[in-house]
């Protein structure tokens, strides 16, 4: 979303020109109570549209920030609610506004509603990032007739940006930045700044040659602190960060948040600057790229997080992980099956099944988050490997030792210590081979270019499974006579 | 960190009077290729290091930007390389930009080495919430012996700071803001910019009346478009978003992502202003939130994460979460104990004992940590409660569907087809127990005020687990005759 749209005064149009990121509260309670306040506006807001107080919400709407109501339209659950809701918001930027923050689902239904050149109406304040987004979700038809409806100007650069794939550089930088040659005059800089309208982000000066090429940056603050006829060239700061246009979007993440920057220009390969990507949506990628982690470590892959599409379709989504388990687990049941005469001569042996099958994958489990998480945030680095690996391995080895212990207690208690020991041993094993994977299998998937949080998958929580239940029962059976 | 610190050209002292957030590159490569190319770094400082080519070490270094030093430095494992990269760093303003990236450990061990005026004096440029920082991760009588060698105005602002609890605004906030009084006029707050060196964030000009309390906010871009003698009261935002200085960090930092800001004003109770929180700080809060859940579910907590900590600590630290889980897991065995004439009668049953224990807390899982996240991101709202169940509860019984009717044919063709269906039967009742806890319980948690991704540790999981077996083994005795 871009920063400066969605920050202008609704209910004050004469500050409209002037499109600065100030911010704009609902209410000072608001802010301080934080969520349950949004919990409580969008329940009092049902009530009122149950009542059909149609004026009440009017008012109330005109008070709500734009990321506000889109919130509010997001988590109404009947579409009814929700067109009515977008349909009692006041003025064509402000409804532009909730457009670029509501949900894809939302988006769709809201546009579907509209005529095309309505459509189009709505969207031609908007930053050119936002106008991509909003487009891309909807029908492909659709957002053609809406596009053929804008200036042409817009509609080409919006054209162009949705040609870059999603997920790199390209797909999340808007075109509107302020650029200038390298022999433009601090005055002149200033002077243009006053006239433009449509940069998002006018905290960074960009400079560039002849031919449209990146040269250098300049702060708007230091416009000021220089005499008005000195060249841009003189005080620009000529070396600077920026990230070709096909990054992939966390590595992009990262560098912004490890430099601090605000913006990011974005280069063709040729060094022509074509974009820029503000910190909004850097913030918006690594909070994605955090939930997508956590999702495909549980096996739910990042579509279902909505919680917007079917239940059918959900469920599609996450039984393939869910049956790797299945077969994997039934490989353990096997096993079992295979060893059965050993389980038959000494029943207690079923006591300590649940406790070997659970306790490696759990280690494992500490060991593979640590991991891809250090590889997502860059806290650790490929080169760490081994240091990782024999700390992991120490670590496993000093909990192991102490729950075989406890075990060898309970066991002795419970039928007798030599089973105890047995488990004791299995667990302590059990512990190293799976530290051992959880930690490698992480590495080794990123330097093959996979996507390192599959790792904590089905996979290496199943074979980790099956190799405590294997050791166990190996060891039970060697030891027959003594377990007995 | 503090936006402006870091993006001084270090190269070009010409330039250090203008603290502005340019940015400054290592080189186009590094942009390029991402994180290969940090620990490519990584290695051949480490080998130019154990080579001795200082002179080699000392120009690499002066290219490099404070944050990649930093980074490099923080992955030493040797204490001595640490010590002689942080001494190769020229310049008392990059060597402090250094040290405000560095990690807690590196900071107390480069700090340890400076005499408190030398430390001071490194100090003295950075923002007031990185010297806080810094300070906080120090021993305490060191930190005091800084403090007191600081400039009087410098070390009240800190010692302020230093009072403000870990994770609320107060803790992250910054002192250097720039704030003017309602009846400044535009031409006297362009003067007092150019003359102010050390607010961090200029892109917002805060307002305060005779109390100091904050009435307004303009932007940068304001100023240069009203005629000089505009009084600021006239063209300044009223209507602002600020928080309270004992709010809750991530509250914070939800506001700051979903409103867009770039920085946030801190108030106290009375709406005096105290502060600023900017973007760049609430992106490594974000970040940190993220890492925190992620490691809450695994049970590894937090502190750990830093690979820091000896094995013996970080061992202390799992060992609690892993003890839940043994104790869990050896309540499952002591069921299977329990019906051990129902196993010893069937013993094909011991073949499925994997699948149902493993598989109620998987699908769990998937659900917990779609909610868990969801009311982490704000996406789940808490009335959102019974949608979501019945959504997952839904979800849960079709994949039931699905794995039982798989269960039942390998129990048909591998022993016999009634102990395929109790099975079956078994799962569908364990997957709807399993998903109704994992939906209702983060929920429940988060009503509590307790933090919802502990419901992804092991009390639930365990329970899920000891539920699955419990009817299963019930099921298998109720039909013994059938499935004999």
């Amino acid at each position: 979303m871009a920063i400066n749209d969605l920050t202008i005064q609704p209910s004050e149009p004469a500050r409209l020109p002037d499109k600065e990121p100030l911010g704009k509260d609902v209410s000072r309670e608001a802010v301080v109570s934080g969520q349950s306040k949004s919990d409580a506006r969008l329940v009092s807001i049902q009530r009122l549209l149950r009542r059909g107080a149609i004026t009440n919400l009017a008012k109330m709407l005109a008070r709500m920030h734009p990321a506000d109501i889109a919130n509010v339209i997001d988590h109404l659950s009947s579409l009814k609610e929700k067109r009515e809701i977008f349909e009692l918001v006041r003025g064509d930027v402000k409804r532009g506004q909730v457009l670029s923050e509501l949900d894809g689902e939302s988006i769709t239904l809201v546009l579907s509603d509209l005529l095309p050149s309505d459509a189009a109406w709505l969207l031609k304040d908007l930053g050119s990032d936002d106008i991509a987004h909003i487009l891309s979700v909807i029908p492909n038809d659709r957002a053609k007739d809406i596009l053929a409806l804008m200036r042409t100007e817009d509609s080409t650069e919006i054209a162009d940006l949705l040609k870059y794939p999603k997920g790199t550089a390209g797909g999340i930088m808007t075109t509107e930045f302020f650029a200038l040659s390298e022999d433009a005059t601090a005055q002149e800089a200033i002077r243009r700044l006053q006239q433009a309208t449509d940069a998002e982000m006018v905290f960074y000066i960009y400079v560039t040659d002849k031919d449209d090429r990146l040269v250098g940056v300049l702060s708007l603050r230091q416009l000021l602190t220089v005499p008005p006829a000195t060249p841009l060239k003189n005080i620009m700061t000529r070396d600077l960060i920026s990230v070709a246009v096909d990054m992939d979007q966390e590595e992009v993440s990262r560098q912004v948040a490890s430099y601090n920057l605000l913006a990011i220009p974005v280069v063709e390969r040729d060094g022509k600057l074509v974009g820029i990507i503000t910190v909004d949506d850097v913030v918006d990628v690594i909070r994605e790229e955090a939930t997508e982690d956590m999702l495909k470590m549980a096996g739910a892959i990042e579509e279902d997080s909505m919680f917007k599409s079917s239940s059918m379709v959900a469920a599609r989504v996450r039984l393939p992980w869910l049956f790797t388990n299945l077969v994997g687990s039934l490989l353990s049941g096997m096993l079992l099956w295979l060893f059965r005469y050993t389980i038959q001569e000494v029943v207690a042996i079923v006591s300590f099944i649940p406790v070997i099958a659970a306790m490696g994958g759990n280690v494992g489990l500490q060991s593979s988050t640590l991991i891809i998480r250090g590889l997502a945030t860059g806290m650790v680095e490929l080169t760490d490997v081994w240091k990782i690996f024999f700390r992991e391995a120490k670590i496993a080895f000093l909990m192991g030792i102490a729950c075989s212990l406890m075990l060898t207690i309970v066991g002795w208690l419970w039928h007798q210590v030599f089973l105890g020991m047995v488990v004791g041993v299995s667990l302590i094993t059990a512990f190293l081979v799976s530290t051992s994977m959880a930690t490698v299998m992480p590495i080794v998937l990123k330097r093959m270019g996979v996507d390192p949080a599959v790792a904590a998958g089905p996979f290496v929580t199943t074979a980790n499974d099956i190799t405590g239940i294997a050791i166990y029962l190996t060891l039970a059976t060697i030891f027959l006579e003594q377990i007995r």
